[in-house]
């Protein structure tokens, strides 16, 4: 019997699914709308449809599947697969990975949404080839993950790679966590917004009130691309601030962790990339040392939406592999009978 | 015969070595001055004397040592044993771990001084036994040197952990490095007196001036001990805004990197751990997820000079059992004959 292994991800808006073969190739996918709202065991359960939506789509049964993989918001143990909390989708020390495990009747491998992705472009998008990646997602907030020596890079929290939340500007702007100057604050899709908004009540003007009122409610991504282009200037120069923030982190972190490979994304990034990342890279270059930034590729993420369930596959294929010392599946399938 | 490893320490101002038996115990160590302003080949000179002087001291000859270690300010190719660049002690592209090889007769191992220093208190001091070390030396600037998984993460850049060059007051005062807000132009000793000596400027009084003039020139981090400890309201200031950058600074890498352990080391923490420590960890506490920082230790490095010494000896051990597939001095050394 060929077997094959499951990819997820769940975001706050939407989850995403995908069958891979043992090669790696995509042979299905599936998506569905999360519903936050709803609470824990109905988004477990959508999660559940949305697999197998997946499967069917394949043409396959869940009985095929050696195992599945699922990125998830944190903060979470990947070890445990418990979802330590999550406040938009109502975890509170939630056994997501066990209860999946249930439904799929194979071993379920959870990881962070945002290292899944990571690991995805790492493995077969815009990172393929590199030992040492940084993602870096820019949306709502800003996540990242940490690829080392080929590693995700978990740390002794288990939930490293929280680089929205470095402080790049000390006193500056509060962030939803509680500190002030992260780079989420100042740079996240919601930080730009929160800074115009800051700007329309000082007496500034933005196309954006028109469609958003003077709270800016609701500006998605696409929202600030349009004002952007048409040449928006609070818009531009919120944009562009972002962008200068966004390159000061990753030139601290070209520092501190020397990657070869940047790759960037997330919605603001799949909106405004063309108009940031010039400014971006100028940003890095001014703060990276020239001897770390030496042949390090600051790129734009290849797979979009694919990278989560991609990642979220591959992670689970190659603990599953480690598991059961490097037997392939049907072999390691047949022994644990 | 039984066989030994040689560990070398490059500073600014003096050199350091010390002699290891197989478990890793000092038998024996030594100490020169760099003498840097007479040039590299001098100073290589100096590092072969001091190394011969440890010998001597543990009653050994140069043919007993099976490798030698040390730790050398950088930038530098840890892979091939060159200096790229260090400006104070004159080396420009200088193979040091080559030359030193030659000396010596036996593999010399090249490292940076901090990551020797971070790796000395993770095998024998303030970190041992932790997995994920982050090590942050704060003296004339601040160094940093990361372990993760046992080992030193030396990224794609070779020059990773360069902890002091994360900006976290973005458009802050200017840094050696030529960027703007690094932590190192915030809470070095350089950066300090530089803020001490700008206040003075602006007319703020302080005992500093009465030995060191307006300049504050040659300001040692005991001179600013003395002038905290004796109530010196603006030197009080200046050291506790230091220590909450250094914690921002930690706050930071925590969410980031995920340590167990941060070992806090270098002159200033010498001088004035005691005065900044509680400091640094509510600065970092305020940062830090919760989840990140439960069960992380934030302590002042145990092994003082001898951090460097021991990390450059244990490192040196290491990889030549690693180049040798883990076979014990005496057979490699007679297989290579």
């Amino acid at each position: 019997m060929e077997r094959f292994v499951l990819g997820l991800d769940l975001g706050g808006t939407k989850i995403n699914a995908a069958v891979l073969d043992p090669a790696g190739n995509v042979l299905s996918s599936a998506r569905e709308k999360t519903e936050a709202q709803l609470g824990a065991e109905a988004v477990l359960e959508r999660i559940v449809q949305t697999g197998q939506k997946a499967l069917q789509a394949a043409g396959i049964g869940a009985e095929q599947l050696y195992a599945a993989g699922i990125g998830s918001p944190g903060p979470l143990d990947w070890r445990s697969g418990v979802i330590i909390e999550s406040a938009h989708l109502h975890f509170d020390n939630f056994p997501l990975g066990p209860r999946l495990q249930q439904s799929f009747g194979c071993p379920v491998f959870v990881d962070n949404d945002v290292n899944a992705g990571t690991y995805g472009e790492y493995k077969k998008g815009a990172a393929a080839g590199a030992e040492y990646v940084l993602g870096m997602f820019v949306g709502t907030g800003i996540g990242g993950g940490i690829v080392t020596h080929g590693r995700i890079h978990h740390g002794f929290s288990r939930n490293a790679g929280e680089v929205g939340h470095m402080i790049v500007l000390a006193g500056g702007p509060r962030c939803n966590c509680g500190s002030r100057g992260c780079l989420e604050a100042l740079a996240s899709r919601t930080g730009i917004v929160r800074g115009l908004r800051k700007a329309v009540k000082d007496g500034y003007k933005t196309s954006l009130t028109k469609n958003h009122g003077k709270r800016l409610e609701e500006v998605s991504s696409g929202a600030l691309k349009e004002a952007y282009q048409r040449e928006d200037k609070l818009v531009r120069k919120a944009i562009k601030r972002a962008a200068k923030y966004i390159g000061i982190g990753i030139g601290s972190l070209i520092n501190v962790l020397g990657p070869e490979v940047v790759v960037l994304g997330g919605g603001v990034i799949e909106a405004l990339g063309d108009e940031m990342l010039p400014i971006i890279q100028r940003s890095t270059a001014r703060v990276a040392f020239e001897y770390s930034l030496n042949g390090v590729n600051i790129v734009r993420a290849q797979l979009g939406d694919d990278a989560g369930v991609i990642g979220a596959a591959i992670i689970a294929k190659e603990r599953f592999e480690t598991q059961t010392g490097g037997k392939p599946p049907e072999a390691a399938s047949e022994a644990s009978r």
